[in-house]
């Protein structure tokens, strides 16, 4: 039984950062997205790899609990990217691009995962996140990311399935392009008018911010004092809450609220080591216990 | 009685936004701070204006119970400030400095004001911040706040006042500068570890983190929809906080968090208008409603 789909990029990453290097490493917002939503429910993941992708990458996400039903093998050689980050760990520079059997991605949802009510629509071109969205009917909870190239080239087809999503996940400096507003309420605002009945700003070490019609959640940023590798930071935080909400069954607003601590909570383990070498040791409990941390980050 | 001891710059200044424009308004760090302190408790102002500065501005600080006995008018023009913000409002950019008798400023603590347990040395040289410490042997509680300036200039000098201070104020982009380091938490532990029992690090519209030896808050920043003229929310952050604590005369981690939300809540209203204008209509009241909004905001 599949409690959350998870449809997205799958790649072999090469990263390096002031504390290390590492090469065709497991990465893709899909294999991050998934493998958090793990520590919570049973996702299948839909994506694609080509010929050259690693067995034990496979035999890993099986071993977690996800479903590989919806990978397909394709020809050719599988999506890479590779990049760095300098001394401020905040910012991402990719160094090459390399789409390979993902420019030919057309995600087909495997007839075991149809009766799963929880849909994460990783970022990915926004005409696939529809047509994913389209064959899914029986989700009761959509949520979408995306990423600045979508804005900047398919900016009326990404709005178009924003309105059609519940929950939308963006980070800040793309809210305020797409919405073209400095100003993070507004931009947020605007967006919930567009359809999501909740739109969660990503604001990496400064936390998140989770808006709906009636209110607003400040969700502070754990202070780590070693960061690693950032890589995937959103895309676990967007699988751990996926995650959380599909494992409860439960999309009340204080619910949401919970499932954007424990997202957060994913998302601080996984900057704490390259690739998914931290994550994939973290259990339901380790997360219990970040959650509690949150707790006390806040109270006053 | 005074409370709170508060020394730093009274400007005389012209803002432009994308919102409006005003020229030769009040401003100047002491005089925000000790206006959000006096919603607070009393504070005495340490200062100095020009023979230019208008009477009415004297009037209203008076009118706020905030003493003047330590503001000083010189022979000259007062300090004056120059600058706009562009469509984003995170980043002042100064068109002018004139620091006309704030040059010569040599700040003396008038006798009433000599009982003050609590001081705030607002962002001026650290060689003046020193010698006012110097003449408050009674402060039992007493913070400071920079900026990049000063880092780059007379770096030793204010690693020295930090080391005799018992909170530290500053911004992620000057903790940063300071610690030679990214990282916000490793900036903090470091900055702790020269002297101060708490460090604050303000980080604009994403609120602010207080780190002791032994703990860590985060507070949020307040979703403000309308910015006017972000001019001065540090300095009325600040002046919140410590006119909290010397309002209550309680030091201890918890108050000290209640006091930085207050001065989160104070710095937002700040934010609503040019100058002093929001400021100066602001109850105690008003800065307990807000309150209660930051407990909602962080809600889970």
């Amino acid at each position: 039984m599949i409690d959350l789909v998870v449809v997205g990029s799958i790649a072999l990453d090469s990263v390096k950062t002031p504390f290390g290097e590492v090469k065709e490493i497991l990465g893709g917002a899909a294999t991050y997205s998934s493998v958090a939503a793990s520590i919570f429910c049973s996702p299948g993941l839909v994506g694609v790899v080509g010929k050259d992708f690693p067995k034990k990458h496979i035999e890993f996400l099986n071993k977690r609990k996800i479903a590989t039903d919806g990978l397909s093998v394709a020809d050719g050689k599988t999506f890479r990217w590779s990049g760095y980050y300098e001394f401020d760990m905040n910012q991402a520079h990719t160094t090459n691009t390399e789409l390979n059997v993902f420019s030919s991605f057309s995600p087909k949802i495997p007839k075991n995962y149809l009766e799963s009510k929880y849909l994460f629509l990783a970022n990915i071109d926004p005409l696939l996140q529809i047509e994913v969205m389209s064959q899914l009917k029986n989700a009761k909870l959509v949520a979408l990311d995306t990423m600045n190239f979508w804005i900047e080239t398919k900016k009326q087809e990404l709005l178009d399935i924003i309105s059609k999503v519940n929950l939308l996940l963006i980070n800040d400096a793309e809210a305020r392009e797409l919405m073209n507003t400095p100003n993070l309420v507004q931009a947020a605002r605007t967006l919930l008018k567009k359809g999501p009945s909740a739109v969660i700003i990503k604001k990496g070490e400064h936390g998140a911010l989770l808006f709906t019609d009636s209110m607003c959640f400040c969700a502070p940023g754990y202070p780590l004092e070693e960061v690693k590798d950032p890589t995937g930071a959103g895309d676990s935080f967007a699988g751990g809450l996926m995650g959380y909400l599909a494992g409860t069954d439960d999309t009340t607003v204080e619910n949401i609220k919970k499932a954007v601590i424990y997202g957060s909570a994913i998302a601080s383990f996984n900057a704490e080591d390259f690739s998914l070498n931290k994550l994939k040791k973290i259990t339901k409990e380790d997360a219990d216990k970040r959650y509690k941390e949150f707790e006390k980050l806040v109270e006053f």
